[in-house]
């Protein structure tokens, strides 16, 4: 059986969505199990309607709920009466307990696994790890994006190995492509750290690695995952997203002009609705933090219930095929 | 009068466009006179369906192209008869011809700005600064965009205060907006680059610094001027431009997928122009060097005649109102 925290607090639609992702996981996983984490009395209502085996859900009283707003280091050791505080207690404090999922504050997230779980036996520092959707229906996986802005070439090195060992157990993707994410494709580009890790990965064969990727090809599917530093690599999704965002709101704004063109959009409003999709983080999992003792997914903020479904999906698969114990035997090799 | 070299070699339509684009600025602004380099020959030929005024436009014999593929440092060095090195050679040894225009090797371009031309008494590196359109009708510039991969917090100040004064003169924009691209828009966000570049930047008062900006935002019209590393400028520049295309081409397959997407796409056919018009950096300049001794205009590689017109109109504005004199004036305050 595996064990999954999932706090209820935090981000736009909660405990709302929460608590609907937890039952379509419950109700399609068979050895998983559920401690919701929130305020008792609002989650045993909001379970009410829903049908679900009651031996496999659990619940943790803790309704306070840390913001955005506030000092993450300092809220994650000072509100002991909040969700994400009591899921990080729940993960630490017993061996069977190993996988939370969270939509709450990503810096309180990132404060929690570092000074509450800690890091696996070699690795220098986490990875924020999410995941985006290619034009080739494939997806990508983008490490560091953003959990250290200041990195060093062991740190990426290490990036590179956790997520190909992600992509190989949570997605079953077979010796995924890997790819520095720089300038230039050429292998001499770069600033004085890309160089170094250049060289590292090109002579890692525990991964396949492919070369360097300029930034526009991130959606192109031609790579699996992508290295960088969290500075960079939060310029990187942040951009493309906005991109796809303005450009959406582009053709919107050009559909809703004028009623010859609403009579256009009438006619394409249901393929239309494809190229929505392909762009909603609903469809695809939360971002992993790659490299701590504990399996701890961050969801979305305005994820809603299949997101943190396929979030807990992916903490389920994380620890069912051993991801954890695979970085920890990888990377004893990389100190 | 302003003197500027036009490059005719190098691009995916030279010489054509680079002619073209020629004609249309010396037919639009009376004080410009324009020096094209490049096969005298196939010049003389391509310029004889155009009128203008022949005592504004002179020719330079320079057959040989310099390609991307070469080690740019050694092909500025030695390729004595490219366009590419002529033109260096003319805006080095005359001085009264101060700017130039090319669409070749942006890594031949800034070798031969940095080893030929040399920077303006008191700035540390020339920042390469392209400009892009906003959701909000403005335009956005980023400095530096790939010229330094590695960056120090001088440098940044220098290209902040260098971009901020190139609105200013290039496009008549008002106290610009700078912003310093970061992982976040709170004050101590960032790496220790960021956090020293943002001190500066603040205490600043020759800029009208308004914070950090998330890349996301790049877009938005809200900024004027986004300060950046090379490294991470070239990141949020690619991966923008890259996912406006990917997303146009998801839009463009779902209006060819049948016939009934297709009478939808007949009749939003005109209005969708507009969207691809916005995107299209034909309808912009191109990129300049800030720093340098002379004025270096680098166009995009498939350049229509429209923006390489753009590129001289730009250079022209840029020598018309003193735009290097300001920056030496206002640099030598930051050594």
């Amino acid at each position: 059986m595996i064990k999954v925290v999932v706090d209820t607090l935090g981000g736009d639609h909660s405990p709302d969505v929460n608590i609907q992702g937890a039952i379509l996981a419950l109700n399609k996983i068979e050895d998983l199990s559920i401690i919701l984490v929130g305020d008792k009395q609002v989650i045993e209502e909001k379970l009410l309607p829903y049908t679900y085996d009651k031996q496999r859900l659990f619940i943790c009283h803790a309704p306070e709920e840390i913001s955005s707003n506030e000092v993450p280091t300092i809220a994650i050791k000072q509100k002991t009466n909040s969700s994400l505080y009591q899921s990080f207690e729940l993960i630490k404090s017993s061996d069977d307990i190993n996988a939370m999922v969270s939509i709450g504050s990503t810096g309180a997230i990132i404060a929690g696994a570092v000074l509450k779980i800690g890091r696996i036996p070699g690795v220098k520092r986490p990875g924020l790890c999410p995941i985006l959707p290619t034009m080739s229906s494939s997806i990508v996986a983008v490490c560091d994006s953003g959990a250290n802005a200041d990195c060093d070439a062991l740190q990426l090195h290490q990036f590179a190995i956790m997520s190909s060992l992600y992509l190989q157990k949570a997605y079953y993707v077979q010796e995924p492509k890997v790819a520095l994410l720089n300038v230039g494709t050429e292998e001499e580009k770069g600033d004085l750290l890309r160089k170094e890790v250049h060289k590292l990965l090109k002579e890692d064969n525990r991964i396949n690695f492919v070369g360097n990727m300029e930034s526009r090809d991130l959606l192109s599917g031609r790579y699996d995952v992508v290295v960088c530093d969290g500075f960079s690599g939060n310029v990187l999704i942040k951009s493309t997203e906005g991109a796809c965002l303005e450009v959406l709101k582009l053709v919107k704004k050009t559909f809703t002009k004028n009623l010859k063109t609403k009579i256009g959009a009438l006619i394409l409003k249901k393929d239309m609705q494809e190229v929505k999709n392909f762009m909603d983080y609903n469809n695809y999992g939360g971002a992993v933090l790659l490299g701590t003792k504990k399996t701890i997914v961050k969801s979305h903020g305005s994820s809603k219930a299949t997101s943190i479904f396929h979030s807990i999906e992916q903490a389920y698969n994380m620890e069912k095929r051993g991801l954890r114990e695979a970085i920890e035997k990888n990377l004893s090799e990389t100190r």
